[in-house]
C-alpha cells in the first residue's frame, strides 16, 4: 500500500509555484513581457563563459572514463580539495578534504546535514522569514522544525524570542545568510551574539548544538553589506552551499557540505554523510559538473544586475511610502504589504500582471516578497505599474 | 550530538571495496598490469560518441539558461516523455509522462520507491544472491529487508522457501534480473510464476504487494538469454532504471522510476516521489545531463566485450572444473568456491594477484563473484593464473 505520508503531502501546494503557473498563463495570454512576474527564485544570467568553455574542452578532450566514472560517495577527492582550498584562501578557514561532503545542491547538503547532527524527534530552530522548504526538509529527517519569531525592523535575529525557545531539546540551529526572503544579511554583531548564546547553552545543557548555515546566497553581497563567514563565529558549524546562484547552474544540482575543522566529531561528519547518502539514494552530483566546477571555483556569473535591481526597486518602493528593509544580498526584498492582509494584497496587485509572493508561506504575516532575477528593463516597466496600483487601489 | 545510527554504519566497511583498495595498492607495486582486479563493477568502455557529441554541440549552441535551469523535481517534461516513449516502443508497455520520475540512479530510484510503497516496520523481501547495498538502502528508509534463499542450481527463483517468507507483513519484493552478482537472468516462467503467486497473496492478505525491478543491467544480455520485461508480467510493478552500465555514465547519475500505468494510485506515484525527493535531498539528475541523455536514450556503449570476457571465463572455469552457472547478462559470473569457506579461498586468489570476491555478502557462502568489466587481454592473461592457482592450492 503507498504510504500515506507522501500521498498527503500532495495537497500541499507551493503558492510560490502557483503564482508562477499564474504568471506563465497570463503571459500566454497578454505577452509574457506584459507581466511583472517577481514569484520565482531562479538565476536570471547566464553561467560564466569559462564553466561552458571547461566543459566542452573537458569532452573533446579528456577520456570518457575519467570524466564519467564512478565518483566516491564522499565527491571527487580532487574537487573536495579544491573546494576546501577555496574556502581557506577566501574566508581564512583551515578545511582539508576530509571535512567536505560533495552533494546535490543545497538541498542535499541540509538533508545531510540535519540527519547526521539531530535524531527522530530532536528540535532544530530556525528563524523567520525563512524559505518554507525547511518545512518537508526537516519533518521527512525525523526531527521537528521550529520558527524563531522575525525580528521584523531589521530582519536580523529576535534574540528575546530565541533564547526563550533554546531549550534542550534543540540540537541544531538553522541560519540562512544571505537570507531568503528578507534579503538581509547577518551582521558580525548578530553572528557574534548568536555564537555566545549557542556555546552557553552548549555548557549549560551539556551536549552539543550545531549551527547549519544554509549559504546558497553567500557570493550575492551589496555594496556595504557586512556579511561575514559564519563558520568562523562558532565551531559547531555545517555549511551548507549550493551553486546554483553563484555560477548560475540551479538545474546542474552542484553543492557541498563542509564542516568546521573544530567542530565536535569534525573527522567523522563528512564520512557520516556517506552514510547517510547509501540510505536516501546516493546525492552525489555529477562527475562531470564537479570537475568543470571545479576548474572555475572563485569565479561567479555577472551578478551585478541583481545589484542594479534592488537598488531600482528599493528607491521606488521607499518613495511610495512601503516599509522596507534595504536587502544587503539575494535577489529578493521583503517590503511591508498595505494592508495586514498580504493576500488580499498580492491577489489586488495580481490584477495589475504584478505578480508578488505574500509572506505567510515565510513564516511572517503581513509582507511581500519580490524576486528581482529578472531582466532591468522589466524592473524599470514595473515601477509605474506599481505606482499606479498603489494610487488606485490604496490612494497613496 | 551526532546520530548515532549514521556513526555506527562507519565500522561496515564494504568487502568490496577492500579488495579493490588492495589491487589498486598492489597495482602501485608491482604493476597495474599484473594484477588481475576482478572487484569493482565499473564499466570499461567508454560512453557513446553520440552522448560526448550532444553535450559538445549543446554546451556551444544553446542558451545556457535552458541547459542549466531548474528541473522540476519530477525531471524535465520533455525528457520524461523520451523515457516513456523508449520504454513503449521497446517493451510494448503504456507508459505516459506521469509514471516517469527522473533519479539520481537507481539507487535514487530505489530509495524513492521503497518509501513510496512501505512504511517503517513493513518488511521487503529480496532473493539472494543479491547486491549488498540493498540493507543500507531499505534500512534507512524504516523498512525491514528479509532475504530468500537462493536456488543455487541455476539463480533463478528458489519459490517454496518464498512462498513460506511472503507473509502479510510483505509490502514489497524486490528482484534484480540480470542479477548482481550471479549474472543470471530471470525466465518469462520465473517472472510469470513469481507474478502468479504476488497476484494470489495480494487477493489473500487485501492489500497491495509491489514488486520493485532493479534493472541497471537490462541492456547487458547475452545470445540466447530470455529477459523479458518485468513490468509486462505483473501491474504493481516499479521498475528502477539507471544509464550507469548501458551508457557507461555511472558518475553522472542518472536513472529513474517507471511506474506500470495499471499499478494501484499509479497516477500518484510519480509525484509522490517528487514530495520524498524534498525530504532526503533533490535527487533530480543534472538538468544538461538530462537533455543529452534523451537524445541518446536508445542507444549503448559498446557492451560486446562483457560477453566476449563472459565466454573465455565460462568456458575456462568449467574446463578447471568450477561449478557455475552461465550467466545470461551483466559483467558478472558466481562460481562455487573450490572449498567452502569462500573467503580462504579468495584470500589464497590473492596469493596470485587474482581479485575475487566471496559471496558471503551477496546472502549465499561458497561462492565468488569475478566483475570482468576489464579488457579482453587482461581476462585472456589471467586464464593461466586461474589454471596455476586451482592446480597449486586445489591439485586440480
Amino acid at each position: 500500500m503507498i504510504n500515506e505520508v507522501y500521498k498527503n503531502m500532495l495537497g500541499g501546494k507551493s503558492v510560490i509555484r502557483e503564482l508562477s503557473e499564474y504568471a506563465t498563463e497570463r503571459g500566454r495570454k497578454i505577452g509574457y513581457e506584459n507581466v511583472f512576474d517577481y514569484s520565482l527564485g531562479n538565476p536570471s544570467v547566464p553561467c560564466p563563459q569559462s564553466y561552458t568553455d571547461e566543459i566542452i574542452r573537458m569532452h573533446q578532450e579528456d577520456n570518457p572514463m575519467d570524466i564519467h566514472g564512478y565518483s566516491p560517495s564522499l565527491g571527487l577527492p580532487g574537487v573536495r580539495q579544491t573546494v576546501a582550498e577555496s574556502l581557506n584562501r577566501r574566508f581564512g578557514m583551515d578545511y582539508e578534504t576530509k571535512h567536505i561532503f560533495m552533494t546535490s545542491g543545497a538541498a542535499g547538503a541540509l538533508s545531510h546535514a540535519f540527519r547526521c547532527v539531530t535524531r527522530p524527534g530532536d528540535e532544530i530552530l530556525t528563524f523567520a522569514p525563512f524559505f518554507p522548504e525547511y518545512t518537508p526538509y526537516v519533518n521527512l529527517s525525523g526531527a521537528a522544525l521550529r520558527v524563531v519569531p522575525a525580528d521584523t525592523k531589521n530582519f536580523q535575529i529576535n534574540f528575546q524570542a530565541f533564547e526563550e525557545m533554546l531549550t534542550d531539546k534543540v540540537m541544531a540551529v538553522l541560519v540562512n545568510t544571505p537570507n531568503n526572503p528578507s534579503g538581509a544579511v547577518y551582521s558580525t554583531e548578530t553572528i557574534r551574539q548568536l555564537a555566545d548564546i549557542l556555546y552557553a547553552k552548549q555548557k549549560e545543557f551539556g551536549h552539543d548544538i550545531f549551527l547549519i548555515s544554509d549559504e546558497p546566497y553567500r557570493e550575492i553581497v551589496f555594496a556595504g553589506a557586512d556579511a561575514p563567514y559564519v563558520s568562523r563565529f562558532y565551531d559547531n558549524t555545517i555549511s551548507c552551499y549550493s551553486f546554483s546562484k553563484s555560477l548560475s547552474l540551479p538545474g546542474e544540482r552542484i553543492g557541498y557540505v563542509a564542516v568546521n575543522p573544530r567542530a565536535t566529531d569534525a573527522d567523522l561528519i563528512a564520512v557520516m554523510c556517506s552514510q547517510i547518502s547509501r540510505g536516501i539514494g546516493h546525492n552525489c552530483p555529477s562527475s562531470s559538473v564537479q570537475l568543470a566546477m571545479a576548474r572555475v571555483i572563485d569565479e561567479t556569473s555577472d551578478l551585478s544586475v541583481y545589484e542594479t535591481n534592488m537598488n531600482l526597486l528599493y528607491n521606488a518602493l521607499s518613495r511610495l511610502g512601503f516599509e522596507v528593509v534595504k536587502p544587503g544580498g539575494t535577489f529578493y526584498i521583503f517590503p511591508r504589504a498595505l494592508e495586514e492582509d498580504a493576500n488580499a494584497f498580492c491577489m489586488k496587485a495580481r490584477d495589475y500582471d504584478l505578480i508578488l509572493v505574500p509572506s505567510d508561506n515565510f513564516g511572517v504575516p503581513g509582507f511581500f516578497r519580490m524576486a528581482y532575477c529578472i531582466d532591468t528593463e522589466k524592473v524599470e516597466r514595473s515601477i509605474p505599474v506599481l505606482e499606479r496600483f498603489v494610487r488606485e487601489v490604496y490612494g497613496r
